[in-house]
């Protein structure tokens, strides 16, 4: 008699990184300005698509595929501040299609929420500035997170 | 016998103002980077608050009020390039309560929709770091738009 | 009998300009990071070109030229603030040759010197990617300011 | 009889951190705009001070120290690219008095010269807003490297 027991914990993939807080990037209210974490976005998903085995750099220059920000939502939650060590959770809730949606929340050293961003790219082929679907080695590499 | 007539036009407060895309804006992409935009919404919602007879400025350093970014959507329609010159429309559909919310929409000289922003605002006195309702002066500057 | 009598006053191009500072521009100091300045020149020197009738995307999109900054020196004398309207004043003393050197002082509404800067590019094409002499147009269009 | 030979290999602090170039920290030519080098220099010194066993947050909470920049002097050698990883290395040749001098070389990874920058600092009190000496803590813990 046999047993197959598979338990799926999750189904998604998930990447952590981290960023100091640069003086430049406060403001005058003395926190991040707003506008800043739109950057700690794009370090969080260029960092979570190298943990991959793939970069940003490459999907353009090998792959001839470029990446628009089609849409951006943010929930400011906290404040935080210059110097802080902020960890940038990455996650990827669904293989890409014609467009890849990433989700990064902003924890501080407290692992208090800052800031949680959801922003959807869309895949246009340079040469053509048209659409396109993503590049098979992307959602390939993707894969074993999602079975 | 009497008719009572009431045509409202519109109920909402809407200014109009320019900025000329600068070099350190664009991205290798060849186009403004995404987190540009933030910048412009600023820019539209300061000129806006000017407009009506008040300034930022004056609310931090006259009234004691700060506003601290809540939430942002911003949603990315067509790409902008170095040196266009883009208006931004910015759009208050309520008078302010314990929050604002602007909305800048932004378009390019041959007025198509580059990118729109919807940007919630909170009140915080600047002494207790506490939330607080809009200031008077605003919500009076404002009324004469929403009657 | 006859004279000629010729006065040169100057022998130099000038232009000013203006911003206003942004509230993304300050930092926790209150004042303008000292790392925006460098965009401050950048808008500068862009209407600088402009006046004369041409815009640097003109030089790179319709002459094929790229102009890198190889040097930059920069003076703080003064801090700005938040909504300050800074009046830029960009100077050529010389004609353009292989390199172009802009001169830029930025003074607040008080005409007070808040900043210097001094900044020299290179001319390259943008096909070779190597060094080439300023356009004959950009010089031509220059010369009546230095006769 | 008896001689002394004291061999000073060197008389300086030099820190080398790294940092990854942003998305958002390149233009429309490919490469990085010529106002980040500022931000990478800040994050040099941020980062040699904190080697020392301080950091610029505690300069400012705990001394009531602010370091405005009071010059600037850039060379750009080489152009650097999207994703590099660059390598900065932060100098002080002597200690700081009234003011504090740093220079910091950025090499990318071929170490190769990309950019130097020389940058002088104040300090100044927070309180009156007035020039004052280096802190002794300061002063005291960069000594070792200078004797």
């Amino acid at each position: 008699m046999q047993f197959e027991i598979k338990i799926q914990l999750s189904n998604m993939f998930q990447h952590e990184t981290q960023v100091r807080v640069r003086y430049s990037e406060t403001d005058k209210m003395g926190y991040i300005y707003y506008g800043v974490y739109p950057q700690y976005f794009e370090v969080g998903r260029a960092e979570a698509v190298r943990a991959i085995g793939l970069t940003y750099r490459q999907l353009e220059d090998d792959y001839g595929i470029l990446m628009p920000v089609m849409s951006m939502e943010v929930r400011y939650v906290r404040s935080a501040h210059y110097d802080d060590l902020l960890t940038l959770k990455t996650t990827l809730n669904e293989l890409p299609t014609d467009q890849i949606v990433f989700h990064t929340d902003i924890y501080n050293e407290n692992n208090k929420l800052i800031c949680g961003g959801r922003i959807r790219l869309a895949f246009v082929e340079d040469k053509t500035k048209k659409r396109c679907p993503a590049p098979d080695d992307l959602i390939n590499k993707l894969k074993p997170w999602f079975e």
